[in-house]
């Protein structure tokens, strides 16, 4: 736990609260479970709203992470800067774009998620969607794993991830959604057209709730006894399929 | 170091020279850099020419991995059972197929290493050829992230992979070499024939002495910063375009 470089670390209330007023990019918030105080009551204020977590935890998780002076409140600065989809897409469009997307389902894996994102800057993908919570971390490690790509690809951390997609069809973008179960074989459907591709969890899969909004499925057929791919080995296999689609 | 499993071990020298006789699979053997007696000039002539690889290491890691009577000679039992390619090749001939091997040159991250056997052994590869040196080694991390693929697919684990590449070539396989440099696009070459597709080394790509054998070179185009794919992600393009060339 002693991995966490000080400088992306910001810790007491006030200063918590001023770095989330000065609009910086938070990754996520620990608070002291019992923590009550007039100003901790505006820490909450300011949070309430925005796109970022708040994890209340043991006070000696915080005491494990630094030594000094935390008040009971440490937050974590986000090495990347977050996009919004609700911004994104629409000036995708107003550029010209034929937007393709790619939408992380559960992906805890912090290497997959990183093989993802550089998979998904070689092909030119204009964005990554990934949920709030359930998601690896985006850290040193991701970054180093996607060989720099979440420093230079516009990634969208949601909230409400089913939200955020059925806001994608209705944009205009055909879901598609990467299942075993599928019928169609991936090279068989049209990728030549705006498209949010949808990768599920490596375990679990895609959740009910996702799969019931997307427009398509799709496997990568298998000839095995193994039932499926490693995930950022699938992803890459679509998304060089769909870039190829398009070129045409 | 205190991971490996005390029954995937051999120690002392008589045992040792014993589990080689009878043909046990041994991943490598460490030897006491001053191992000098009667009986170990035995084991040397036992395993001189074998495919077995002996590591002179100073006593004290020998003393990490095991507190038993090891007589500065311990042997690591191989969790796979390795295949020969000189004798693969001509049954799968005989067999009726098509030969599709994976040459992994130097592929040293395990991860990588389990992502690509799985990939193979989901899209139906006949057999992966590694070099018995400067290769990940078949761990039981490896056996896990392959999801099981590496106890499915046939292994074969050569001393002289440039050796190995050029019978390949002689036993009528196009050697195919995966390479940035590549002139001709992925999905431009014909897959539908006894090929080899090479994959090289995370950071060093392709040995010169195996390129310099390859008939032909492919490339995955990049249209962002990152200069390459991972290794693993890669291979599961590639892989899957030749197979669906050989499908049609």
């Amino acid at each position: 736990m002693q991995h966490t470089e000080p400088d992306n670390l910001i810790f007491g209330i006030r200063a918590v609260i001023e770095a989330v007023e000065a609009g910086q990019e938070i990754d996520k918030i620990f608070v002291k479970k019992d923590l009550q105080s007039e100003l901790s009551k505006e820490l909450f204020a300011t949070v309430r709203g925005r796109n970022i977590p708040v994890v209340k935890v043991p006070v000696e998780k915080i005491d494990r992470i630094t030594r000094k002076n935390h008040q009971g409140v440490i937050a974590f600065i986000s090495p990347v800067s977050y996009a919004r989809t609700t911004q994104l897409i629409p000036s995708l469009y107003e550029e010209g774009k034929n937007p393709f997307v790619v939408v992380l389902d559960g992906i805890t894996d912090v290497r997959n998620f990183g093989a993802i994102a550089r998979t998904c800057e070689c092909a030119g993908v204009d964005a990554i969607v990934i949920g709030q919570t359930g998601s690896a971390p985006i850290n040193a490690d991701a970054i180093k794993t996607s060989a720099g790509a979440l420093l230079n690809i516009p990634v969208c951390r949601e909230h409400n991830l089913p939200y955020v997609v059925n806001f994608l069809k209705e944009s205009g973008l055909s879901v598609i959604a990467a299942s075993e179960k599928a019928v169609d074989n991936y090279d068989q459907i049209d990728y030549n057209k705006p498209i949010a591709l949808v990768m599920g969890a490596e375990d679990k899969g895609i959740s009910d709730e996702i799969m019931a909004l997307c427009d398509e499925q799709v496997r990568i057929p298998m000839r095995g006894n193994i039932e499926s791919l490693n995930v950022s080995v699938a992803a890459g296999i679509l998304i060089y399929e769909a870039i190829k689609h398009r070129d045409l």
